[in-house]
């Protein structure tokens, strides 16, 4: 089993979508959320393994915890780079660490954690990693 | 087979949620869908065939075809009235009409109408309408 | 100026709504940071300060910090209950606690906090909780 | 003023995301409508008009009417290119025809036209298509 801290590292550029907005005319902060599971998806298809091939063999990955603070607004009009580095894999679960910057003036708008527990599609029920799973991470990692 | 014009008719009440809204500063028009398809799920619970107890037997309601006119702006801090009415049902499909009413002023903000297909969940494939559900809007019907 | 802690509590009950899935059948982990934000507005507007009134003033509450651990899985036909209590209002932020629970079996779903920031809003920069607004929540303090 | 037909067309590409599906395992048909914005707002952005720049000069487009068929599912997995087509400009009002496709196999998941109303996003109020809007339609029309 995989232990340890690792970093993998991924960047995924998005422009903001007009639905994205509230009427505080920034981006609503629910929407950064989405925008951090593409990220930590993305990171997957980078190491060799899509999201939605994994969720074919009954695994995927359930929201556990989310923890982020909000840091400059983001608006309609700008792109962001959401920066996704998996920090930890460890039994069932994934922990990715966050930067979200404004790709204009590299400003952060958002630093965080998301943790992921690994949970058996039919059941909704955590499962440990796959092998796979653990071993493409190995194979990116440092 | 049920054929034929009916009426079967639900009003849902909704507050206006700040997340639905825009940096237009009004209600974005993919919101509305929303409450659409809650106001028809509303309907079906309201002749006795709640939705989520009709998809455990397999069968679901995708949507075909939306045909919506927006009238006049919605905002934060509204509540809406969204008023179906089931107006026709035929073989694996159902017309369900709308009106959304702002409940301030009753002035419409949406007519349209949004047809749906029954569909055998597993294949996501059209499948007529159950016994069940064609005997529930017989004996609600005028 | 408030400062301290206090406990002013408020309880919002809804319905799961299906464009809140995803397709592991489940409500969507970013579905429920909507829920939140509805939860605190109600409270709000149960000690008499509706948000939708406090932006007409020029003032809103920008979300800087979101802490939630998800417990149970919610599913579509499920009624939820929003616990959101008040914690702590110093300078220009304010602490809610969170807790969401199904209303079927009283199970935890959603612990956490979300720490909003008073800003104004024609320039999204933050400023002191309006007097009125500490002033309503000290009436409504223990 | 521009009258009569015109074809200006421009494809985009999106991947699905997660949290657009539902639990019905395809994507959720509001999700469709978020794409059709973003595809007429890459239209205008393609023809020297971005719509955020547009929004700054206080002019904005309202949706009034959609008009949509859905013709085949869409997966999460599956990327999809919105064809977007400026069909007519008139008066306040642009008509914009649509096709999404499937890109793996080409399939046509959703047909249809969206109008809307050129605003005046302080009132929220039909004005005139703004000269330079109708100028660069008229540039790139053919």
């Amino acid at each position: 089993m995989l232990r340890g801290r690792m970093a993998i590292r991924h960047d995924l550029e998005l422009e903001v979508r007009y639905s994205e907005t509230d009427q505080m005319g920034i981006v609503h902060h629910a929407s950064y959320l989405v925008w951090l599971e593409e990220g930590r998806t993305a990171l997957m298809g980078a190491i060799g393994l899509p999201y939605h091939e994994l969720e074919r063999t009954g695994i995927g990955f359930g929201v556990r915890k989310v923890d982020v603070r909000y840091r400059q607004a983001v608006r309609y009009g700008d792109r962001v780079r959401v920066r996704t580095t998996l920090e930890e894999s460890r039994g069932a679960s994934l922990r990715f660490g966050y930067e979200v910057l404004r790709c204009s003036d590299r400003a952060v708008a958002l630093t965080g954690t998301v943790e992921i527990a690994c949970i058996e599609l039919a059941k909704v029920r955590p499962t440990p990693l796959p092998r796979a799973v653990v071993a493409a991470i190995e194979a990116a990692g440092p």
